[in-house]
Parts: C-alpha cells; sequence; structure tokens
C-alpha cells in the first residue's frame, strides 16, 4: 500500500487535504473550516446572533516541556489561546470544555494546580467551563479545549476581507515570547541550580502567561473602527499575513522598521545571535492581534495605546513582501510550523 | 509536597474534586458539567433554541487498540459516541471539530481512512464538521471530538428528573459491545493469521462500529413521550443507573431476566466462562439510550421496536437493586472505568 509520510504535506498542507470537498448541510452553519473559528447561527431566522467555536490540542514534548513550564501556567495559556481565536473573529468568548489525557506520572495535585490556571484564565475572561472528559494516557499529558463564543452577524471579522490599500496593524509587539523560549532553553541546558533570568521576567510571561488581546477589540469599538481582516498571531507574522494575503486575494508590504520588538526580546537575540527580525516574522506564540483596515480610519488608528501600523495592502501580484531598513524588498515566507519532522513514532 | 495518586479518585471521583464549586458567569450557560452535554441558550431572551456541546478524547492504547481496529471505524466510532451524548438529551446532533495528534508512525493515508470514518458518521447523521486541529504527536493518535446540538429548551432530557415509580427502559440490547471486545482480544492473544469472526460479526460491528439511536428518540415523539431522564449508556449499565438515581435523588429495582440480551453475545460469554449479566451491567460502549418515563406511558411505549421496560425507579431509601432470576436482591454497583490503574507513567 502507498505511503505518503506527513512531513511532505505540513500541518496546514494536511488539514487542507482532509478537509477539501467538505459538505455543508446543517442551515445553521455559516462558516466551517478556514478561520479562526468556525461561525453558528442557531437563533431564529432573523437573528443576527452567532456562535463562535475553535479548538486546540496541546501535546506534552510537542507544545509544551514540563521541565521549564509551571502546570498552573500551561493550564492558563492552553485556555488564553482558545480565547485569543475567538478575540480573532471580534467575538466574545463565552464557554470552554477542558479534556485532558494524564499519565500516571501526575498526582491529582499536578492536576488540580493545571485546573488552577484554567480556572484563573476563566475568571479573568469571564468565560465558564461547562464540560470536558478525563481519561488516563500510556504517555504524558495531552491537553484539549474547545472554546464557544458569541458576536452579532455584522461584527465578525474573517480573514478575506482585505482590500486594496487597507492598513496593516499588529498590537503589542512580535517574537518576544519565541525568545522567552529561547531563554528558558538556554537554561535548561545550561542545566543551572539557579537559571539567571534576572532583567528577563516579561520575555518569560510572554512565553509562559500570554494574554489574549481584549483590551484592542475595546480600544477598536471605542474608536469605531471595525477590522476588514482579522487573526491572532500563533504561528508567525509572516505565516499569517500569507493567510490574509491568500484567502483576501491581495497583496502586501511591510515595513522592518515598523515592526514592533521589545527592548529586551531584542537584546537577548543580539546576546545569543540571533536575528531578531526574523524571530519576529516566524516565532509565534505571540497572540497579538493582526488586522486590516481602511485607510480611512488612519486618524482613528493612531491614538489607540500598543497598537502598529506596519504596512498595507497591495494588488496581488505584488505578492507578500517586507521591505527592509535599506529599502531591499524581501518576500515574505511561512517558516512556521515544523514539529511533524522532529516527532517521533 | 503531598502526592495523592489519581488512582485514589478513579475517573468520576477526579472530575467531581476538579469541578466543584465551579462558578457560572455568562447568562447564555443554562447548564454546565454534570450531565451527558452542557446546555446554552445563546439567543434573544424569549427563544426556546439551545445548544449542547459535549466533548469526548480517545487515546491509543487506553481506548483503542490498532492492532484490530480499522482507522476508518475508529474514526466512523469517535464521533458516534459524540452524536450519542447529543441524542442523550434529546438534541439533534449538528457540527463538530475533530482534533489529532499524530506520531510518525502513521502516514497521510492513515489519517484519510480515519477521516473517511469521520466523514461517513457526518454524512450518516447530518452533522457538519466545521473545524479542528491537526499536530505532530510524540506517541501514538490521539482523538479529540467536540459536538454540538440543537434542542428546544423543553425538549431537553436531564439526568436528574426520575420520579418515583417511573419506568426504566433501555433500547437495544446491553454487553454485546464488551463481548465483541473480549472475542477482538481473543483472536489477537491466539494471533491467528485468519482470525475466527464466523457467526460473530454482529458482535465485532458493535464493538467497531455502533450507531447512535436517533430511531429511538424518534419512536419516542411519535409516540408521544417524553422521557424524565435520559442518558447514553457508554460506561455500563450500573453505572448510568446510579448516575440517574443519585442526581435524580431516587433508587431504582431492575430485574434481571428483563435485561436485554443478545443471542450471540450470550452464546460467546458461555465459551469464554464470562457471566453475561455482568457484561451486560458492567461491560459499557453500548451507546444505548437509558431512559425513565411515567407509568402514564406504559401502553405508548409497549408498541416500540427494540425498546425494553428492565425495572422502575424506588424511593431513595430503597437504594438501587437488581432482582436476580430467583427474586434474590443484587445491590447495583460501578464498575466502570479502572483506566487508571493500567495508565504507565
Amino acid at each position: 500500500m502507498e505511503r505518503t509520510e506527513i512531513s511532505e504535506y505540513g500541518e496546514f498542507g494536511l488539514i487542507r487535504h482532509l478537509t477539501k470537498d467538505l459538505k455543508i448541510v446543517q442551515p445553521s452553519t455559516k462558516k466551517g473550516v478556514g478561520d479562526d473559528c468556525a461561525v453558528m447561527a442557531f437563533g431564529d431566522a432573523k437573528s443576527e446572533n452567532r456562535v463562535l467555536m475553535t479548538t486546540d490540542m496541546l501535546l506534552e514534548g510537542i507544545h509544551f516541556n514540563l521541565e521549564y513550564v509551571p502546570l498552573k501556567h500551561l493550564g492558563y495559556k492552553a485556555a488564553v489561546v482558545n480565547f485569543s481565536d475567538i478575540y480573532a473573529m471580534n467575538g466574545t468568548p463565552t464557554q470552554l470544555t477542558v479534556s485532558l489525557g494524564i499519565s500516571k506520572r501526575f498526582s491529582v495535585e499536578d492536576i488540580e494546580a493545571l485546573y488552577a490556571g484554567i480556572r484563573m484564565a476563566c475568571e479573568r475572561y469571564n468565560v465558564d467551563l461547562v464540560g470536558g472528559d478525563t481519561c488516563a494516557s500510556m504517555t504524558g499529558l495531552t491537553i484539549s479545549i474547545t472554546c464557544l463564543g458569541t458576536a452579532k452577524a455584522d461584527e465578525i471579522v474573517y480573514r478575506d476581507g482585505a482590500k486594496l490599500n487597507d492598513l496593516i496593524c499588529v498590537s503589542g509587539n512580535l517574537g518576544t515570547a519565541y525568545m522567552g523560549l529561547q531563554l528558558l532553553e538556554r537554561e535548561r541546558l545550561a542545566n543551572a541550580e539557579q537559571p539567571d533570568f534576572a532583567g528577563k521576567e516579561y520575555l518569560l510571561e510572554r512565553q509562559l502567561k500570554p494574554e489574549a488581546r481584549r483590551d484592542i477589540l475595546e480600544a477598536l469599538r471605542k474608536a469605531d473602527v471595525k477590522p476588514t481582516a482579522m487573526m491572532d498571531v500563533s504561528d508567525g507574522l509572516s505565516s499569517e499575513l500569507l493567510h490574509i494575503c491568500t484567502q483576501s486575494k491581495v497583496g502586501c508590504c511591510v515595513y522592518e522598521d515598523k515592526l514592533p520588538i521589545d527592548f529586551e526580546a531584542a537584546s537577548l537575540a543580539e546576546e545569543m545571535n540571533l536575528n531578531i527580525v526574523t524571530c519576529a516574522l516566524n516565532g509565534g506564540e505571540d497572540y497579538e492581534l493582526l488586522f486590516t483596515c481602511s485607510l480611512d480610519d488612519y486618524e482613528k488608528l493612531i491614538p489607540i495605546d500598543d497598537l502598529y501600523i506596519i504596512g498595507h495592502i497591495t494588488k496581488p501580484e505584488y505578492g507578500c513582501n517586507l521591505i527592509g531598513r535599506n529599502g531591499e524588498e524581501l518576500e515574505l515566507k511561512a517558516q512556521g510550523w515544523h514539529a511533524f519532522d522532529k516527532a517521533h513514532s
């Protein structure tokens, strides 16, 4: 029998392959596979209420390393990354379910710590934990979280709405979570009894305890700005920009000197001989919001705190490019995700 | 630091422990943890539309053994057991998401087979596959499925509505899926090149490709019968009856000679020196519907095909008992789930 390795497809290729030609038969399904969330309409025919649904699986050894990730932080992050997907559609997260696969290595106290983190995230974001599944695992810890959220039909922002000349904006900073991970890995390999994190606490926080940018959506609403396309930055800016441009059938141009980069992150990158721009483009796990909006909204965007305009949308022929500090053009590529290469059988 | 083994709690004990004192803050949450599904109201204030949500995680080595479970069947079953939870609330499944953790052992063709099974189940039950997550795993296959469904508020049947003198009914037959598993295990251990399944195909089908009892709900609706309490039989009749009785604050009395038992299953049990009544009470994975309904509905129930009245609800003081063929009383106990005992670290 033929055998095609999954690494030949990669994550996105495999998902595209498995979900192509999916039929939609339920009238309540408004948007299936292909965005940060699925969108459903469960109300009466005239109702504008929509339900958003997203799901994420985290596996030990792939997505987290318990040598340096405390279980409480892991629980918090596992919940927040789901909330981030709901916010990325301009929705509000409301309910979540938690499924856990737990090996004998873990004690009741361990799982309590994990749950404490999940509960803390739920409290901070006003989300109800409404169900789940808990089962034994032969190997390590598996966490699968599904989150529901709500939005009005006309509030929802998809990935495919970016238009020619739209501004490209991003919140917070990029590459910082990745540098936090490099720091944790470096100290782990150094096997130091007292890892040296002094002055770098912010990098750790970005990696271990990210927040979803609910505040940015509130600021946009207050400023009466509705993004034309939006995603959260989980796999890295390049990868997400390519998603928006492909789905919107446009190109883009972003400027290296506009990319928001944290000082601590840049300083550690230099120390570790890493290119911080590459980290910002491909690092991932920032959970910042990336969105496009009309050029007409420019004046409204300027006063918003922690928000950066990094480029604009172009014609599709132009492709997706980064303009370097010296004016050179570099094609954006999705480095993203190579986990299948390192996975063992 | 203190260390409590998870096996001291067991599955249900652990879930109870982790989810006690959960606060509900979203007005849309109508029922959280504690039934087959969570129940949400996302419509306008007057709307009777409800959304049901359930989730199940299946782990290789715990829930399935790929030595004898074909991947297509596994996909089908993984979807159907979720639909069964929605039916167990008297709802209709509508959407599902699929998250997969896949190790390098699996090829694209393997995952295509798994997906083909999931898609086949979705087609048969009119459910849309609307999203998911696919990621690399260090070890084996992990499947996490979340399913949404719909129901009107007054149609939903919870576990806690059983009343004194209500009839206890169950569909199909019990213990058959368990006997199918015993057969598969026997042939696996015998290491036969041509396993001998002749005449026992039904047992295999019950284990490998169960169906959710949508037909029973349709028959009940047609007969104008609304159950007072309902669950699906996934962990075994005893365990489910105890859930209904505990949550409804009642006792129950079921009769050994009323338990629906398949002839093939009984014959294999005799061959393998197993007590088929024990298998029927504790086998699990039958995915039949167990429900209670008013004594007034007795006449309406009789004509319904493949439905069996096995006992009645008593006062709580009586406890939960099985009346044996010779009139002896046996207390029902939840054997259920011991997977934590056998899981490795």
